[in-house]
Order: C-alpha cells, then sequence, then structure tokens
C-alpha cells in the first residue's frame, strides 16, 4: 500500500523508476494474498515473544522489500547499499550511502523520506490502527515498536491509543506542510523536509542538505524538529484539555532544558563563525535540535566547529529526545532517572540504612523499571563499543569509527570526521554497513527485540 | 616516614633535591606531632561517612605534600604539573607531564615509582596494617580504599587482612626484583620498574618507558603484570593451601581468557610488523598485559598500530584488571555480572513471569549488589563523558581527548595521538590538568568517594 506513494510521484514526474516500485507492490500484494490464503496461524494471541519478534522481523521484512526497487531500477546499484539506504530511512536514521543524492529520480527521494515518517510512530503502530488485531495481546507489539522505558497507554484499548497517536501525529504533520508552504518552499520539498522532520529522520532531497533553505525555513523546521521530539503523552493532554498536567511533564522541561543549554555553549563557542549573533544563534538552535531529536539535518558544515561544540553534539546524539517521541537515543527520561539514581547512591553510601525512593514525572520508579533502564543502557554501550570495534576493522580515523556508530545507533543520521554533514557512508565495506544496519535497527527498537532474535532461547523450544 | 626513601636515594646519588624531601619529611613530622597535641578526635569510630571521607582527603592531602619537592628542587617547576605527577603516582596511573624523564634526578625518579607501589595496594591499607585503629570500624576504610565491588575481608579482623594482603604484596615484590636482577637489569632499574609492576603504575625511568630492556626482562616484566592484575584473594587461597578453590576463581579466568583474546586478535592484526611472529606476540603480550592491568608501560609506539589494534587496547583500557589486584578500570568481576545480567534481561524478556539469578564465584549477586554495579558502571560513563567535553575545550583532536581522559580514568598512563606512549600530558591546560586529577582519584578510589566529597549532602548537618 505504501509503495503506492512512490508510483504516484513517478507519475506526476514520468519517471520510469516508478515501474520498479510497482512491481515490487504487486509482488508483495501477491505474496501477502498466497500468504493469507495457505498459512493460517494457528492462534492469533500476541504475548511479550512473539511481540518481539515479530516486530524485529517485520521491520527487517520491511526493509528488505522496500530496498528492491533501488536496486532494480539501478539508483543503488549494490543490494547492501540499498539496505542500508532503507534501513536508515525506516529507522528514522538519515545515514545515507548515496554521494549525490539530488541524482536520483523524485519518486525514490520520496519514497527514502515516506519511510522516515512511517518509521517514527511506529509501522506496526500503524497497522494496528488501521486492522483489528488479536486483542489486548497486541500490546505487546506496541511496547515492542515504541520507543522509551515504560510504554503507556494513552486510553484503554491498545488499537485506540495507536489511532490517537496517529492522529496527533498527522496533525503535525499537515501544521508543518503548511508553514512550510506559506513560507514559499517547494511542494516536492515541503513534503519531503516534513516527513524528514516528523519522523527525526533527516534524509535530505539536495546534497547541502538545508543549508539552501531561507532562515525562515530553516526555524521552522527547527520549531518542528523539537516539537516532535517531545513526549507525545504531552499532545494527547493538551487535546484532551488538560493542558497544565501537560505542561508539567518533566521530561520535556528537561529536554528544553538541555537545548537550551547546548545552544547557549555552542553559540559561546563557535562566536565568530558566523556573519552576526542572531546567525550563529539560529545555526546552533537548528543544529541542536537537529542532533537531540537525532533528526539529522544540517544547515552548516559543523565538522568545522571547535572540538568542544562537537563534543557537545556527540553527547546529544545519545542523550535523545523524548520517550514515547518519534526521535532515538537512550531517551531524556532514562537519562533523569539514571542521574536521579547516582544522587540516590550517594546518600546510601552515607547514610547506609536510609531509604530514599526515585520519582520520575511524580511517580515512583520501582526497582525493576531502574534494573531495566540500567540494562538498556550497558546494552546500549555494549553494542556500541562492540560497533566500533568491528568497524575499526575499515581502518579509518577513530573521530569517524566513532561518530558513525554513535549516528547510527542513536539514529541520528550524520557524524563528524569522514561520515559528517558534507560525507557518507559509502566507504564502509560491507561488513562494517552490517553492523551499522543491526545499530540502526537496535536503537530503533530499543535493543531488546533486535537481541532476542539472535539470542539462543529464542529458538530454543 | 615514606619520604626517607628519596633521602637515602639522594645520598647514595649524591643529588641535591634530597634536601628538598627532607625538609617536607621534616615539616610534615613537626606538623604531625603538632595535629597529634592539639586536635584530639572526639571519637575514634569511623562509620561510612567518615571512612570515604577520610580516603579521600588522605589522598588528596598526601598527594599535595608528595608533590611539593618536586616544585622546590625546580624538577617540575609548576605546582599543577608537579602535583598532577604525584596524583598520577599514587593513583598507580603513570601519565605523566614530563616531556624528558631521564633528565630528573633518582630521587624524584624513585619518588614517583615508590607512590606506585604505596598507592597500588592502598596507602590507608598500610596505615591499618602497621597501626591499630578504631576497631572492625575500619572495615569502612578499607572498603572506600580497596578496589572491587565487594570487598572481602580475608580473615575476620580487617587489620589482619591488611597485613597478610601486605605480606602477600611484599613476597610478590621481591620475587620480580629477584628475576629482574638475574635477568641482568640495573639495580636502580629493578626497584622502580618493579614499583611500577606491583602497584599496575606505569612510570618509566627511561624515555623509551620499557622498549631499551632485553626480551627476556621485557617478558618477565609481562608475566608479573599480570600476576599484579589478578584478584588477591586466589594469592591468600593459594597460601592458606587451598590451591584448587584458588584456580577455580571465575573473574582469574576470565581476566586470563581476555588477555588470551586480545593477544591473539592482535597477533593477526600486527602481523607484519615486526621481524617474526614470535616478536609480534611478544610485543602483543606486553602491551595487552601493561594496557588490561592499566600499567601502562610499552615496548613499542602502539599508536601506529592499525585502528583495530587501537581500539582492542581502549576496551580492554576500560575493563581493567580484577577486583581486590592493584589494577584500575571498572574490573573484570563488575563486567562478568553485567554481561551476564543481559543474558537474565534477554531471558526476563521472553519469560515475563520467570525469575533467573546472577551468579558470580558460585553465590548469587543480589539486587543491591547489582543496582551498586549499575550505577558504578553509569557514575563511571557520566564522569568519563563530561571529562571529555571539558577536555575538549583545549582542542586537541578527538583521539587525543578521549583516551587521555579514558587512561587518566582507568588510571592506565598512555593514551593514543598526542598523549600515546612517546607523548605526555605537557601540553593540556590547567583546567584539563585539574580534570584529570580528579578522574585518577576517582577511578583509583571507585567513584564514590571522590563524589562524596564533592556532594551537597557531605556538608549539610
Amino acid at each position: 500500500m505504501f509503495l503506492a506513494l512512490p508510483c504516484i510521484t513517478a507519475l506526476i514526474y514520468r519517471e520510469e523508476s516508478g515501474w520498479y516500485f510497482a512491481a515490487v507492490m504487486v509482488v508483495c500484494l501477491l505474496v501477502g494474498l498466497i500468504a493469507k490464503k495457505f498459512f493460517r496461524p494457528k492462534s492469533t494471541v500476541i504475548f511479550a515473544k512473539e511481540g518481539l519478534v515479530a516486530v524485529a522481523l517485520c521491520w527487517v521484512v520491511a526493509s528488505a522489500v522496500g530496498a528492491l526497487p533501488f536496486t532494480l531500477s539501478r539508483e543503488i546499484p549494490s543490494y547492501v547499499d540499498a539496505l542500508f539506504e532503507m534501513i536508515s530511512g525506516f529507522t528514522t536514521t538519515g545515514s545515507s550511502i548515496l554521494t549525490d543524492v539530488e541524482a536520483m529520480s523524485h519518486c525514490a527521494r520520496f519514497w527514502r523520506s515516506f519511510a522516515h515518517w512511517l518509521g517514527g510512530m511506529g509501522i506496526l503502530v500503524f497497522v494496528m490502527a488501521i486492522m483489528p488485531l488479536g486483542g489486548s495481546y497486541s500490546m505487546y507489539l506496541m511496547k515492542a515498536e515504541s520507543p522509551g522505558p515504560a510504554v503507556g497507554k494513552l486510553v484503554p484499548k491498545a488499537r485506540h491509543t495507536a489511532m490517537l497517536l496517529y492522529q496527533i501525529y498527522i496533525f503535525l504533520t499537515i501544521v508543518q506542510i503548511v508553514l512550510l508552504l506559506l513560507a514559499g518552499m517547494p511542494m516536492f520539498d515541503t513534503l519531503t523536509i516534513t516527513f524528514g522532520t516528523a519522523g527525526t529522520g533527516g534524509f535530505a532531497i539536495l546534497n547541502s542538505s538545508c543549508a539552501d533553505y531561507t532562515t525562515l525555513q530553516q526555524a521552522i523546521i527547527t520549531v518542528f524538529m523539537i516539537l516532535f521530539g517531545i513526549n507525545f503523552n504531552v499532545y494527547f493532554l493538551i487535546y484532551a484539555k488538560k493542558i497544565k498536567q501537560g505542561l508539567r511533564c518533566e521530561e520535556m522541561r528537561v529536554y528544553l532544558g538541555v537545548i537550551a543549554a547546548a545552544i547557549i555553549l555552542i553559540t559561546i563557542n563557535t562566536r565568530g563563525m558566523f556573519q552576526s549573533l542572531f546567525q550563529t544563534v539560529h545555526h546552533a538552535a537548528f543544529q541542536v535540535a537537529s542532533i537531540i531529536t537525532t533528526t539529522g539535518y544540517a544547515t552548516t558544515n559543523f565538522d568545522l566547529w571547535p572540538e568542544f561544540s562537537k563534543m557537545i553534539l556527540v553527547l546529544l546524539m545519545f542523550i535523545g529526545a523524548c520517550a514515547g517521541s518519534t526521535g532515538g537515543g537512550i531517551k531524556v527520561s532514562r537519562c533523569i532517572v539514571l542521574v536521579k539514581s547516582i544522587r540516590n547512591e550517594l546518600f546510601y553510601a552515607l547514610h547506609p540504612r536510609s531509604v530514599h525512593n526515585i520519582e520520575l514525572e511524580g511517580h515512583k520508579v520501582d526497582k525493576s523499571m531502574l534494573l531495566a533502564i540500567d540494562r538498556f543502557f550497558f546494552v546500549y554501550i555494549l553494542i556500541f563499543a562492540f560497533s566500533v570495534l568491528i568497524v575499526s576493522l575499515d581502518n579509518f580515523d577513530f573521530m569517524t569509527n566513532f561518530t558513525a556508530v554513535a549516528t547510527t545507533l542513536n539514529n541520528v543520521g550524520p557524524g563528524l570526521s569522514l561520515v559528517g554533514p558534507t560525507g557518507n557512508f559509502h566507504m564502509f565495506s560491507d561488513l562494517s554497513k552490517f553492523v551499522m544496519m543491526f545499530d540502526m535497527l537496535a536503537g530503533r527498537l530499543e535493543v531488546i527485540p533486535m537481541l532476542v532474535l539472535f539470542s539462543p532461547f529464542m529458538w530454543k523450544k
């Protein structure tokens, strides 16, 4: 169904590549119909195990199929590269192996950007929103696909939650489209850039990313990147007329505070690099918003910034956006809990008999949640470290290896040095590309589903 | 008392610098006697809080005093540099601000290396071993100073444990001295290099570190670096004739396994860089032993190795040696628990109702211990990240900043790039040096005592 969109784009621009999208769509439809006819599951109940595996496999298969038109049309001759590009799309990473994105057909570029929009809120969450699935157990699907330590149902039924999320998502998307059109951006740019902003993806359709847009257009993108990085709970509360409660959201406040602090520090550090203070703040704000929300657009080559500013961006990559948003990274709420737990540990070291609870959004964080967050953090760092180790076999410089893995694992897009805003990922070996594909999926699905897929427990009876 | 040793060295080599060591020693003695006479504590009982602060302050004061002779004798004109060098000595780091260590007097070099030996097992543990302190509460002192997640008393009394540890320590030190002398190393080199090996420090007395020693001498150092990185529990069990139980030590086995794996991988990766396979294995083994035990000697400039080998060394820096050894880093036992906990988490994700315990050395790791290890890991990474951020203000390259902080926080010694085996730390700003001094102390004292010293809880009534 989604493949119809690039087909329509191809019709408008009269592009040959569209035929390949159409072909893949038809084959998918046939395979789907045959499968539906001949393979009926014995049970449709979805538990934790099924939820995790279904999500992990769905993302791998969607990427594998979505990459086919790129290779068939010879726009990306290597299938490994096409797969990398497609996984980067669905996981809302935005890291590209393309050396010249402007040489691509409109339909291919539209498909890449639309993958961001779809992947941002979740492929299966979308399916859930439009199809009736096996009752309340489908919550396990949503849990496995949605970012954040605790997935709350906004309303009692998982399906209605999914619909509500998509309604908010579509509403915000339309507002951005309207504003960008009003600011004079061409239709094709508006749609693709908005898809990338909404999904916090970052694929641009120009080689200069967002550097050639006007300051107003860039400012609109800045604001919407920040908006899409906020926990969608806040929007739900505002929608439900609980505006005060929504604005009290602790995670949002910390998130906005970190953004403000980063903009100030980078503005001070990069003073003199831009024509005016306004331009310095503008570019600092755009880059900070782009990196912390893990979008990955750029208006300037921040690889030329001083080391201090670059380190701030690397830190922001890991912090990431709010849980329950379309952004990636470790997530602000997890960072809040981790930092609060240090305070706790110090207090405990001084007063070994004391008991002191950690609170988030006014609720006590129980021990098992705390352990889960700790585990997430450790696995994250471990996957990160081993990925850097394997990628370093290609013998590029440390900054390239480190930020290439950081940017893919956190679903950001650009890194620094060779993978900076003006660089790309084409020069890596296939092994490194597979490692980064794994990292992108692990980052987007928050590690556990991907690890489960490769764990021996899974396949034992 | 310890300052008498450089004085004796100065007598032997007829060096003027010795007077400054003597002067500082006399002043310390006077201050100590006056303090003992006029300031009597109301209570001598040591609880957690007092233990933590006493240890943190003791290390800071010992370094501040120990650095004085360097500056007074103008051998290290800047006191900040002298303090850096001394903290690097006591914390068994071995990072140096000296551009030419061979220009230093023998007594100054002896003092630097002896600081390693003393800091390795613990300054306060030594004091406890020779002085009767406030009963069983002195356990809190030992807890705060000894590395590892769980400090076991080998024997019921803390003081006897301290004595036993130092007996094992002195015995191994003497064996290494005898072997190096038999292998033809000069007396002064033998003593200083052995102090550095025993404390897993890494200050060398030659600009070439250990590159100019014979292969046999280097091999002896390799073996003893590995031995001093093993949990001293193992030696205690062997001493207590429980040899089988000692060799079953899970931590030691993993530690030796990691060393073997790293040597094999680096040997494959650096093939062709040395004259023969034997030389390749020899240099790989020396460097791996030096880095994982956080000693920091070098026989070759590993900054010239391929990125993959360098990344292995960086990983080894963080893993570190066994708990209960003189080495630094996160410690092998903590890594074991963390990795095992992932297995647990995956199993739990698949079977939400299951209960599965983590075991270390055959004992169950309880939840509070697990949380403490998690907390340690997170604080460690957080201190690391913020240190890199501040150090990057000096605008050196990423590899320099990253490994300079990694090597000081993990008490290793050399890093890569500008702080590689042929480089040093003199070019950093005072701010960066203070950050790294904090990191060295935080690494050696395992974070909590240093954080407590700077925490507001500490100073509130």
